[in-house]
């Protein structure tokens, strides 16, 4: 197996301006294993309750999705979240949180998941993380999401679980927060100096950006007319940008540079509709032409100054 | 002469939290005309004040920008702002402005201004800015900027305006309430269907783009680990963009995309010291380096995923 996630299955209930979903596929390890499937073998460590039915399993199975390492409580029920959001899309209302099963979760891999070449570590406790990165200590590439509460409540399990990953994938508000550094280049170096070794940044409608403590790389958001459902968006990125990793053999810089083309890509269509809907529904002519797309966008001459004037005047 | 600026002429007095300067050369011409000198011949339209003193005419002459359109009130003060940053420098307070002898500018251009190839109604009162346009109407290329002061204030008056110019230059903020639509890519659609055949969207920390109803290119900013003093950013990337396009024979897409390089280059220095200083002793070497800077940090390798995913499976 080349690719791990530890993270959530839930229930979502969301509603927007747009519409409204009463109980859908969600969680942070749905949405990266779905986007991911699409560049590589991914297996999903994490625990449903008895509400987890065929119908749900059926969605990770076409996407060839290994849920052997899947902990199902049946007489429990799974992680349930309810969100709303306004016309400012960028920001979720968090209406109900029931952990439900995930409460006492503690992540169980089996052999065969432990020796996972690449393994994203989702948004869940600092503790919970440590003990499967402790797991994975083999790996090649160990990535990390976490989010303002973590970074609030639990800092110093924080900062001991990210001394131990090479990739930290967070947005922008949290990488600042993370460092309390309001210039992000700087934020960047200060994470960097306290383990991973890269740093990606989600901005939203901004794009993404890769820090190395040698490079920097940035590229804008695809451009979309309507955002529809942002929920997932960020795990969506992950799971592109991992799972492409994955398919490679060298997991070097040039290869993260198109690993977060792949992963702006597939976190554009996750917005487009509720859920996961759209990017369960994607073609690999559709991932392509949006990859073609972003190189387009960004995209120019590389005319030196000097000659560009001298030609003219 | 290739390329014309009006705007402002202007004694700056800035407060930031690292110093600052009680009168220092400033106004939106003053940034614009100093960038572009590095590029092509600039003249000024612009109106100044007996305290406008021979110190001020070199900074001007030292870069060849030519001065003979520029309007001189003996008895008169120039155009005088004071303004405040706090730690997050995307926030200019104002704590004084005294138009002066800008308060009755009325723009008068000689004969060899009026026939200027390219030409840049820098952010005044949009009745003004329509004056000057009328006056130059066989010129290739006319840009606008404008605030949102004059959008509130002076709506009808700026659409009336804009529909005579080829290339708008605004923020992001700007755009969309110009457009009186949040999304910036349905904003930007909004504005060019009000004349304007080009859009670029000044975004700050997070870089530019630009806009024409067929295409979209987007960059990032150049990454900088401190920002001393905003104050002429924009104009300052105006100033980079059209003073490269006056440098080139064919004002394409392609020239337009290394023009919104060399912009982001000439901001990213503008913004690391007080006013015009450290533009002023800018050298070619430096902006190239910073124009390579942006080449190595958005390129990456155009692979279609099929056949990057059919390599190593």
């Amino acid at each position: 197996m080349s690719l791990l996630v530890v993270g959530s299955v839930a229930f979502d209930a969301v509603e927007t301006p747009f519409g409204k979903r009463e109980k859908m596929l969600g969680g942070s390890a749905s949405h990266f294993s779905i986007s991911a499937s699409f560049f590589t073998d991914v297996r999903v460590v994490a625990v449903v309750g008895g509400d987890f039915s065929r119908e749900e399993e059926q969605v990770f199975e076409r996407h060839n999705v290994n849920l052997s390492d899947l902990e199902r409580i049946a007489d429990g029920k799974s992680f349930f979240w309810r969100g709303r959001y306004d016309y400012d899309l960028n920001t979720a209302h968090t209406l109900d949180t029931q952990l439900n099963v995930f409460a006492d979760f503690q992540p169980k891999l089996s052999e065969e998941a432990k020796r996972s070449r690449l393994v994203f570590l989702g948004n869940i406790q600092p503790d919970l993380q440590r003990g499967v990165r402790d797991q994975v200590a083999g790996a090649e590439l160990i990535a990390l999401d976490t989010m303002n509460m973590w970074i609030e409540v639990t800092r110093d399990s924080l900062l001991e679980t990210i001394k131990g990953v090479h990739v930290m994938i967070i947005n922008d508000a949290e990488a600042r927060q993370l460092a309390d550094e309001p210039n992000l280049i700087r934020a960047a170096r200060k994470i960097m100096s306290q383990g991973p070794r890269a740093l990606v940044v989600k901005r939203g409608e901004y794009g993404a950006a890769l820090f190395t403590p040698e490079t920097y790389f940035a590229i804008p958001a695809y451009p979309l007319e309507s955002v529809f459902d942002p929920t997932g968006a960020g795990d969506t990125f992950a799971g592109g940008f991992m799972g492409y990793l994955a398919s490679q053999e060298k997991l070097d810089e040039a290869a993260m540079r198109r690993a977060m083309i792949f992963g702006s890509v597939m976190a554009s269509f996750n917005v487009e509709e509720f859920g996961t809907e759209r990017v369960q529904r994607l073609t690999y002519e559709e991932i392509n032409e949006r990859f073609r797309a972003f190189k387009q966008m960004t995209n120019f001459e590389a005319i030196p100054f000097e000659r560009a004037v001298r030609a003219t005047k």
